[in-house]
C-alpha cells in the first residue's frame, strides 16, 4: 500500500477521536506562517507585537534579581487562580479603563486565549449559539467551533457593533429556537475590523444582552493601545455583572510569557478556577512572577505610551500607502490596535489571490479566516504592528501589483466573486 | 433573602452553564491545601517537588544571560507545537527510558496536565470510557470527569496493572455496549499506589489493549526519579504506534515553568498541535528557552541522581516511621517517586478521619480522592517529596496518634467502613 507524507496516510486510531475532533483544523493563518516567516516577504498577516523597544538588558537584570530572591517561589507550583501579587497588579492595569476590579475576582490564565478556551468550557453545549461581530477573531472561532458551538455573526458599522442589528439577530435565534449563550465582542480596535465600539453603543448593546439574557465576553487585547486619545470605559466597567473581561500583557509587554487573564463575575470566577486547575494545574509561577516583576520594575505606562507612538507611525504608513498604491480599495483607519480591514476592489476574490500575493514576497489574512460562515472573501486584513513603516509600504506595494494584475484580469474576463457581507469598510476609511 | 457567602449565593447565570460545568468541582487536595500549607501542619499530603538543591544563584544568571541573548525570542509568540531545541532535549531526556523519540512526534505543553486535557479533548466523547488503575491519578480523574467520560478502575498489585483484571475489565465493558477509548496508565512509582509495573506486565498489558482497539496514555512523571536502579523501558519504548507518552518536568528540574510534553503516533501527534493552538495559541517560549537553557547548561542527569539520593532518604524516613509507630496498617514500598500508599487499620475510615489529623497538625490525602466511584476511604496517600525526613517522622509520629485513638473508638464502638477496593498493600509493604 502507498502512503502519502500526509493526509492519506492511515490513521489507526482514527475511528476513536471524539466528535469534536472533526472540526479541528488548521487557521489559515497558520498555514501561512511557514512562507509569511521567509525573511523575503513582507509579512502583513501576523499579530505578533514589535519588542524590539523593550530595554531587555535592564529586564534581564531583574529576572536575574528576582529568580535570586523568590526562585523557590518561581519554579514551584502556585494557586489555580494566580498569584495575588500580579492579580493585584492586573487591577490596576484594568482601572486604566474604568473597570473597578478586585483581586479576588480575577484567573490568571495561559495568554486570554486559554481564558477564552475556559469560558467556553463552562458555557457552550455542542450547538449552542455564540454571536460574534463580522467580522471576528480567527482565534476565538476556533474556540468555539471546537467546543462543536455555532458562531452567527451580527454586523458591525464604523461605531462598531449595531446594537439594533444585535437585537434582530437574538429575536431571530429565539423564534427559531436556538440557544444563545453568549456575545464574544472585542470593542477596542476590533480584529480584524480594526473599528471600536462608541461609548453609546456600549450601553445600547449591554441593554440588549441583558434583556436576552446573554453574557458578555469582552475580548480586550488592544484597549491601552490607542493612538488619539485615553481608552473609552471598558464594557466590564458599565456592567461588571454581565461581563467576563479577557485581558492580555500580549501586546503591552510580550506575549511570550503567555499571561492573560479573565476578570469575572463571582460565581463565574469560581468555575473558571476550577476549570483552570483541570486544564493545567495552575499558571506558570515563573511567568507570573517575570510579568510582575518587570510591572513593579519599569514604568510601564511610559512603555505603553511609547508603543502607542510607534504603533501610530505604522498605521500611518499602511494608510497613506494604501491610499497611494491601491486607491481604488476601500478600508477602516483603525484608532490603535494593530489591524487594518481593506475592501478589494469590486471581483476580486482575497483568498485566490493570497498564492500570488505570497509569490509577489507580500502575505496577508484573506477575510474568510474571519468568519464561522464562509463569507469575506471580498476582504483582507492588514496588520501593521511588526514590520517597519519602510517595510509596510513595500509590502502594499508588492500587494498593488498583484491587486492591479488582478484588476485586469477581472476587467478582461469578469469574477465570480460572491456580495460581500458583515463589516464593509466604512468611508471615514477611503481617505 | 439571606444569601451566605458561598454555594447557595444566587447565581444569575446559573442556567447558562454547559453539561459539563455539573462535573467540575474542587478536588479534594485542593480544599486541604488552605490548612495543609500552614507551617505548623506536617503536610504529607502534597506532591511539591524539593527545589532546595537546585543551583538558583548560577541558575539566575544563566536565564539573564539567555535572555540577553535570545531575549526577543523569548518574549514573542513562538510555534504551536514548541520549540525545537526544546524538543530535541525532551527526545534526549526520553532515551534514559528506552524511548527513541523524534523531535517531529513531540508536543510541547502547559504541564502534562495540559497534554491529558488535550487528550481527552481530542479522543472523549461524553459517556466514553477510560480504564484507569485502581487508585489513580486524582488530577486526572478530574480531567475525564471534565469531558463527561466514565472511568472503570482496573486492579493493581504489587507488579502494577494486572492484565487479565485489565482483560476482564474490557470484556465486561464491551458486552455492556461501552466504548473503551483510552487505558490510562502511570507505570512507573504510580500516583497513589507507588508500585511500578513490571517489565512483563508492561508488554502483557500492551497486548490486551492492542487486542481491543484501546489506546494507552502512558503517564510519566516520576520515572527518571528511581531509587534502586535505572529506569524500565518505557511502553511507548515496547509499543509506540500504541502510546501515547507524557512526559514533564515538573519533578526532574522544576514545576513552576509548566512545561510537559506528549509523545504520540504521527496522526495523533497533529491533532494535538491544533487542539494546543485553540486552547492556549502557543506554549511559553520564555518557559520552554527557560527550561532549555537548564538543560544546556547545567548537569541535569547529574542533578536527577541527586534528587534520587534524596528522595529515597525520604521515603527510607516515611516508612521506617510507619513500622515504628503505626505497625497496625500496611503500605507500599515504592522504588521511586513521591508517594507511599497506605491501608489503615481494619475499621479506620480515612476521610472522616482527616479533620482530626488535621488539628492534631498532620495532613494527608484520604483515598477516596484517588477512585471515581466511592471506593477508597480505607486508603490514604502519604508523600514523602517536600518535608524533610525529620519532619517526615514527626508527622508520622502525630498521625499514629489520630489512628490509634481512632482505633481505640473502632474497638469500643465498630465501624461502618465499607470493604476495601482496588489496590490493597500487598505484603511486601508490610516489612
Amino acid at each position: 500500500m502507498t502512503e502519502s507524507p500526509r493526509g492519506t496516510r492511515l490513521d489507526p486510531w482514527h475511528g476513536s477521536y471524539a466528535a469534536r475532533t472533526q472540526g479541528m483544523r488548521a487557521s489559515e493563518i497558520r498555514s501561512l506562517f511557514a512562507v509569511a516567516n521567509r525573511p523575503e516577504v513582507v509579512s502583513l498577516a501576523g499579530g505578533m507585537p514589535n519588542l524590539a523597544d523593550l530595554p531587555m538588558e535592564r529586564y534581564a537584570d531583574t529576572i536575574a534579581q528576582m529568580l535570586r530572591m523568590h526562585g523557590s517561589r518561581a519554579l514551584q507550583y502556585g494557586s489555580g487562580q494566580g498569584e495575588v501579587e500580579l492579580r493585584e497588579r492586573i487591577t490596576e492595569v484594568m482601572s486604566l479603563e474604568a473597570v473597578n476590579a478586585h483581586p479576588d475576582d480575577v484567573v490568571v490564565t495561559t495568554g486570554s486565549q486559554q481564558a477564552l478556551d475556559l469560558l467556553a468550557r463552562i458555557f457552550l453545549d455542542p450547538g449552542d449559539v455564540v454571536v460574534a461581530e463580522a467580522p471576528s477573531y480567527v482565534g476565538a472561532l476556533g474556540v468555539f467551533r471546537a467546543y462543536e458551538a455555532d458562531v452567527v455573526h451580527t454586523p458591525m458599522d464604523d461605531e462598531g457593533l449595531v446594537p439594533e442589528a444585535f437585537e434582530e439577530t437574538l429575536s431571530r435565534l429565539k423564534r427559531e429556537g436556538r440557544r444563545v449563550k453568549v456575545l464574544y465582542t472585542i470593542p477596542n480596535f476590533q480584529n480584524p475590523g480594526g473599528v471600536t465600539m462608541s461609548l453609546a453603543r456600549r450601553h445600547a448593546v449591554i441593554e440588549v444582552a441583558r434583556r436576552h439574557g446573554v453574557l458578555i465576553l469582552e475580548d480586550d487585547p488592544y484597549g491601552l493601545l490607542s493612538f488619539d486619545g485615553e481608552p473609552l470605559p471598558a464594557m466590564a466597567s458599565i456592567a461588571p455583572d454581565d461581563v467576563v473581561f479577557l485581558g492580555s500583557f500580549s501586546k503591552t509587554f510580550a506575549p511570550g510569557y503567555r499571561v492573560g487573564w479573565a476578570h469575572a463575575p463571582h460565581a463565574i470566577r469560581e468555575r473558571l478556577v476550577l476549570a483552570n486547575e483541570s486544564a493545567i494545574l495552575c499558571p506558570s509561577n515563573a511567568s507570573q512572577l517575570s510579568v510582575a516583576a518587570y510591572l513593579a520594575n519599569f514604568d510601564w505606562r511610559a512603555q505603553i505610551k511609547d508603543f502607542r507612538v510607534m504603533y501610530a507611525e505604522r498605521r500611518d504608513a499602511l494608510v497613506s500607502a494604501l491610499a497611494e498604491y491601491i486607491p481604488n480599495a476601500s478600508w477602516t483607519t483603525p484608532e490603535g490596535g494593530f489591524f487594518v480591514w481593506v475592501r478589494l476592489p469590486a471581483g476580486l476574490d482575497a483568498r485566490e489571490m493570497l498564492p500570488r500575493a505570497v509569490t509577489a514576497r507580500v502575505a496577508y489574512v484573506p477575510g474568510t479566516a474571519f468568519f464561522a460562515d464562509g463569507a469575506g472573501s471580498t476582504h483582507m486584513r492588514l496588520s501593521f504592528c511588526y514590520p517597519t513603516p519602510e517595510r509596510i509600504v513595500e509590502g502594499v506595494r508588492r500587494l498593488a501589483g498583484v491587486v492591479n494584475a488582478e484588476a485586469d484580469l477581472v476587467a478582461m474576463f469578469g469574477s465570480t466573486q460572491q456580495h460581500p457581507h458583515g463589516l464593509d469598510a466604512p468611508a471615514t476609511g477611503t481617505t
